[in-house]
C-alpha cells in the first residue's frame, strides 16, 4: 500500500475547511490508511489561500487551481468550489492522474457529470463525492440491518431533507438560485436524501414528482425593492419506486421554516422499522416486531464503539460524533480506497446515478406523471 | 334551545363504546349543550345490546336497529357499525327525522355517500362524522394560527397516518380488507389525515398518488395454509395541491411496523411551522421565525386550559386529554349543533368531500398522473 | 357482590368534577364493579351544587355536606374539599357507615390523619385517597416488572414532581400557602412522588432533606404592594433510603418555571431501567441490559390494551388515556373494593404512611441530618 | 503573542488520542491562537508511543515521560495518564517551566492537588484540566443567560452524571475501583457535574450527601469465582447549597443501567428555565416565562454559528459538534491562554475547588449531615 499521499484542496470556504479538518484527522482516526501529506491549498483570492495554508497546516498555497492539479507532489485533489466549476477542475485533475474528491452536486447537468464519470473511469483514478451524511456509523448499521434481512421485506421509505435557509421570501437572490448552477433544492438537498435512499435500499427506478418554485421572485440584493424572478425549485416532493419493489416518498425543501437539518427517514419492513434524523445523528430508532407485546417499542440506539468506525474516534459510547467526524470518515475511506483498500464510495458514478433521479424527478414534474430513471 | 335529546347508539363494539363514554361525559364537560338522555342501544346480538345498555346506562336495548331509528323518544342516532351498513341505517334514521352521527368512512362508495348527503340536507337534520382527532384543542389552535396568518403564507404540508395492524403478511384475511367495504387504508386511515389537512388548510384540489397493495395475499384464517388475494390497498402515497396554492404529501399506511398512531403532520409557512403527531396528542411544536437567533427553536406547547375546550375537562395544564376526551368534545359539539349552536362538523358533506379526495387518489394511481378532485 | 352503590360527592371544584366524570364512566369501563348510582352532590354554595347535580347527572344536590353523609341512599362519599375540612367530613361519613374516598393530602397533620385511619379501620369501611397518577396502566406495568425481578436488584430511584404554578414571586398569597392547611409543596406535590416511589419500591425508611421557602413573601393580593411572609415550603429535596436497601432522591417543587406536570422518575436496577414522566403519561422507557449491543437502547413502550386496564377504555393501542381516565380507573378500583373485590388502594393508611415520609423530611430539614420515618 | 508552541502528550490511551485530535484541529478552528507544533508523545510502552507519534503526526516519541517534560522544544505538556501519576508528572513539567494540561480528576487526594496548584501558581505557568463538557457552545450560552439575568433569580439546580459502565455486579475488579486512585464515581463522573454546576452558578458552599457502594464485591477477574471487596463509591447523591443562595441536588452514578452519557441538568429561575443533557449535546431547552400562554413552551435551541465558537467548526447550523470538537475548543482556549489571551480555564485551582466539593460530600456522607465545603 502507498505510504503517503500528497493532498491538495481547491477552495477555502465551508467545505474547504471541512476537508482540511478531515485530512488533518484522518490518519489519527484510521491507522491503516496512507498518511495524507498536506501539500497545497488553492483559492482565487491569494490571501485566503495563504491564510488557509497556515491555518490548516498545508505546506504551500496558490491562487491557481491549475497549478495545484498539476503539482507532481500532489496525488489527491479535493474540489470544494461552486458546482459550476467542478467539471473543468475535475477533468484537469484526472488528466493529471490525480485521484479526485468532489463536493456534491457533481455538476449542473447530467451531461457534464457523464463526462466526468467517463474521464475518471477511463483514467482509473479513485473518485469520491461528498455525500457525507451516509458515513454515519448508525447509517452503516441501518444499511447492514436491511441487507441482513433484520427488517424483513422492506415495504416503505419516507425520506426528507428539509432546511430553512431560503424560507424568507425577502431573502435576496444569490448564486445559489442562479439556474446556471443547475436545479435548486432538489440538487442541493435532494441529492443527499436520494443518495441516502440508494445507500440503504438500492436503485430508484421510477419517480413521479412535484418540483416547484414557491418564492417566485426575490430582491436583487438585501433590502432592495427590485425583485428578480426565481427559476429554480424550492420544494420537491417525489413518489418513488425502488428496484427492489417497494415504494416511498422523498422530499427536498429549503423553505422549511425552523428546520436546520431535517435529513431523515422512516424505513419500514415487514419485521421491523428504522427511524433516523440527522437532527440527532447519534441516535437510530429501531422497532423489532414479534417481541413481548408488553415491553415492545422503538429502541433508541445510541452510537458507540460497537458501531464501526465510531470506535476510531472514541472508545466509549455516548460521547457522540459531529459533522466534521463524518467528513473524517469520508476522507479516511477515500484515502483507504486510493491505497488499495475497499472503494466505499460514493464515487462519481454513484453521484451520476443520483443525478439521474434528480433529472427524472424534474422531467416527471413537467410531464405530470411517472418517469423512469435513466 | 332544546333541553334534552334522546340518544340511540347502533353497535356495541370499539366505537359503540367510545360513543357511550362520550355521551355520558358530554354534559359534564359542556354545560351549555342539550342534556343527552341515554335511550337505547342496539346490536344484532341481543345479549350484547342488553349488557351494553346496563353497562353504559342506556334505558333500553334492542336487537333491531330499525326499532331504534324509529323510536319516538330518540332524537339522535349514532351509527357505529361496519361501513357497509351505514347508508341503509342513516337513510332510515334521516327518514325518521333523526339527527345522525355516523362513524367514518361514511360508506364504501362515493355514490352511496352522495345519497346520504342529499337525504340529510333535504331533511335538514344535523349530521356528524367521526373524525375525532381534529377535535383536539391543539389542532383547533393550529387551525386558528393558520387562519390568523401567524405562520405567514403556507408553503407545505407533510401528513401521514400510519399504523401497523396489518403489517404481518401472515395476518389473516378479514372483513377489513373485503373490497365490498370500499378501499383499504386510504379510506380507513387516509380519510383521517386528509380530513385533518382540509381542517387546517382547506380544500385539496388535485392529487397524484401511488396506491398499492403490498401484501398480495393473506391466509384465509389464522394459521391457514390457503391464502386469498388481497384486493385493497395497504399504502397510499399522495402528492397534493391545496386550493390555497400550496403543495404537500399525504401518506396512509397500515403496514407501518411499529407505529400505533402515527397520525401527524408538518405544516410549514413563511413565518413559522407546526409539527404534530397524535402519538403525543397533548403537544404541538411551534417554530416562529424572526426571534432572537440565539434562543430560537421549536417550542413544545403543552395542552392546557388556555386551549379551549381543554379547560372543560381539567382546570390545570399538563394533566392531558385522552382519546375518549376527544370523542367527548366531538359529541358535545354535535349536541350543541342540534341544540341550535354552531355546526362545527365535520358533517356528511365534509366526509363526502374527503371521500372525493380518496377516490381521486385511487383514480390517479391508475392513471399514473394528476387527477382533479371532484 | 353489591349490585349498586349510591354515590355522594362533597365539593364541585377541580376534583369534584374529576370525581363526577369518573363515576359516570366507571361502569362503562369496568362491567364487573357495582353500578354507581349518582345520588347527591354538595357544595356550600347551593347554586353550584344544584348546577353540578344537573350537569353531572346526580339526582339531588345540597348545601349541607352533613345531609349528604347521613343520607341513607348514599353508600359512598367522595371528599374533594380543601384538606382542612377532610377530617371532620371523613369522620362523619365513617360514623354514618359510608365508604370514603378522600382527596390528598389526607389532612394538614399526621395526628389528624391518624384519627382518620383509626376511625376507618375500626368501622371497617373501604377508604381510598386520590393518588391518581399511580393508576396509570404503565405504572402498574412498572411495578409488576420490578416485582418480577425484570430489572434485577434495584439500585436507585430518582423521582420528582415539579410544576410552576407558584413560580412567580409576585403571585399573590392564597389559601394554598396558608400553613393552617399543612406543609407546602412537599405535601401538595411531594405526596404524589413519595406515593409513587412507595407504589413501585415499597417503604421509605429514612430521609435527609432540604425543605425550603424560596419566595419569602408574596403580595397580599394580585398587584398589591403589601406583602405577607410565606411560611410553607416551595421546594423539597430529599435523600431517601428504601426498606429494600436502595437509595434515591425525591424532589417536590412548585416554582419549577416551565413545568406543568413533571411527575416522573428514573428507576435503575442491575438488569434494567425504567424512565417515566407524567408529561408523556402514555409512554414508559425501558432499558434491558444484556441484549445485542448493536441494537440495544431504551425502548419507548406505548400504552395499549396489553397493559391492563387500558383495554377497558379502548381496544386499540396508541389511542391514549388522559387524566380523567386515570381517575376513572381509581374510582373503578374503589367501587370494586367496596363490592368485595381487591382493595387496590391507596387507602387512608397508605396516605398516612406517605404523610409520615413528608413529616420526617420536614423534621430532617430542621435537624440537618437523617431522620427515620415513623 | 507567541507564534508557535511545542506540544508533548504523555499517554496514548482514550484521552491521549483525544488530545492528539484536538491539537491537530485547534489552529484550523482558531486562527488567533499560537500554532501547536506536535513535538513528542510518550508512553511507557515504547511501541505504542512510536505508533502514536506516526499516527497523530508527532515529530518524536519516547518511553520516558521525564524526557518529554524536560525537552526544550516542548512548551506544553498534556498529561493523560491514570490520576495516580498526575502529581509527579505535573510537578516535573512545572519545574521544567512547561504549561500543563492535566486530565481530571487532578489527583487522588485534595492534599496532592493542593501541591499541584501551589506549584503551578508559583511557577506562573498556565494550567488546564479536562472538564471538556463545559466547552460546549450551548453551555456557554447557558452560563451567559444566567449571568445576564435572563432566567431571573436562580431557584434550583438538579444535576446528574450517570453512566452504566460499572452496572454489572459481575464486572471484574479493576484499577478504576482501586482506592489508591481516590474516590469512585463521585470523583470520576461527579467532578464533571460539580464542575458544570460551578461553571453555571458559581461556588457550592455546603453539601449533605449519601455516597455509597452498591456493588459490595466484584470478581477478581472476568469470570472468576473469587471476589474482592469494593471500597469506593458507586453512587453519590448530594444536596447542595450554592453561594448565590439557591439549593439543588447532584447525582453521580456509574451503575445507571442503560445510561451512556446522562450528564445534564435542569436549571430553574424565577423567569425561565434551562434543560440540558449531554445525550443530546447540540440541544438546549429554554423556557421563558411571561410569553403568550397559548404558544408558550420549552424551545429546543439547536447549536449553530450564533453560538460561539460553533462557527469555527461549521458555518451552518444543524451540522452538530461531537465530543472531539469539545476537546478542540478546550485545547484552543488553553493555547490561547498560553499565548496571552483569556484564561478560560478550568485551571488546576478550579479542579481543586471541585475536589473540595467531592471531599465535603464524602465527609458529609460519613457525618450524616451537612458539611461546609473547604
Amino acid at each position: 500500500m502507498t505510504k503517503e499521499l500528497g493532498i491538495g484542496i481547491i477552495g477555502t470556504g465551508f467545505m474547504g475547511k471541512a476537508h482540511a479538518f478531515a485530512y488533518r484527522a484522518a490518519l489519527a482516526a484510521f491507522p491503516d490508511i496512507p498518511a495524507p501529506r498536506l501539500e497545497m491549498i488553492a483559492d482565487v483570492e491569494e490571501g485566503l489561500a495563504a491564510r488557509a495554508a497556515h491555518q490548516y497546516g498545508f505546506a504551500r498555497s496558490s491562487a491557481s487551481w491549475r497549478q495545484l492539479v498539476n503539482d507532481p507532489r500532489i496525488d489527491v485533489v479535493s474540489i470544494t468550489t461552486p458546482n459550476t466549476l467542478h467539471k473543468e477542475m475535475a477533468l484537469a485533475a484526472i488528466a493529471a492522474g490525480k485521484h479526485v474528491h468532489c463536493e456534491k452536486p457533481l455538476s449542473p447537468s447530467l451531461a457534464e457529470s457523464a463526462q466526468m464519470v467517463e474521464a475518471a473511469e477511463k483514467a482509473g483514478v479513485v473518485t469520491q463525492v461528498g455525500f457525507n451524511y451516509i458515513k454515519n456509523p448508525l447509517l452503516k448499521l441501518a444499511r447492514d440491518m436491511v441487507a441482513a434481512g433484520e427488517l424483513g421485506e422492506i415495504t416503505g421509505f419516507r425520506g426528507i431533507h428539509a432546511e430553512d435557509y431560503m424560507h424568507d421570501p425577502d431573502g435576496p437572490y444569490s448564486w445559489r438560485i442562479d439556474p446556471v448552477g443547475g436545479p435548486g433544492v432538489i440538487a442541493d438537498l435532494g441529492s443527499h436524501i436520494i443518495g441516502m435512499a440508494r445507500f440503504l435500499l438500492g436503485p430508484i427506478t421510477e419517480v413521479s414528482a412535484d418540483v416547484r418554485t414557491v418564492v417566485k421572485s426575490r430582491p436583487v440584493g438585501r433590502g432592495a425593492k427590485e425583485r428578480k424572478d426565481v427559476l429554480v425549485d424550492d420544494v420537491a416532493r417525489i413518489l418513488v419506486n425502488f428496484g427492489r419493489g417497494c415504494g416511498g416518498t422523498i422530499e427536498a425543501n429549503w423553505i422549511a421554516t425552523g428546520r436546520k437539518m431535517q435529513l431523515g427517514f422512516e424505513l419500514t419492513g415487514e419485521k421491523g422499522s428504522l427511524v433516523f434524523t440527522q437532527e440527532r445523528l447519534n441516535e437510530l430508532l429501531f422497532y423489532k416486531a414479534g417481541g413481548d407485546a408488553k415491553t415492545a417499542g422503538y429502541a433508541r440506539i445510541e452510537a458507540g464503539p460497537q458501531h464501526a468506525p465510531y470506535g476510531q474516534f472514541c472508545v466509549a459510547g455516548g460521547h457522540q460524533l459531529g459533522f466534521n467526524d463524518l467528513k473524517t470518515i469520508e476522507m479516511g475511506e477515500f484515502l483507504r480506497a486510493i491505497g488499495g483498500g475497499e472503494r466505499a464510495g460514493p464515487d462519481f458514478r454513484e453521484a451520476y446515478e443520483i443525478q439521474k433521479v434528480v433529472d427524472a424527478a424534474i422531467a416527471s414534474s413537467s410531464a405530470r406523471g411517472w418517469v423512469r430513471v435513466g
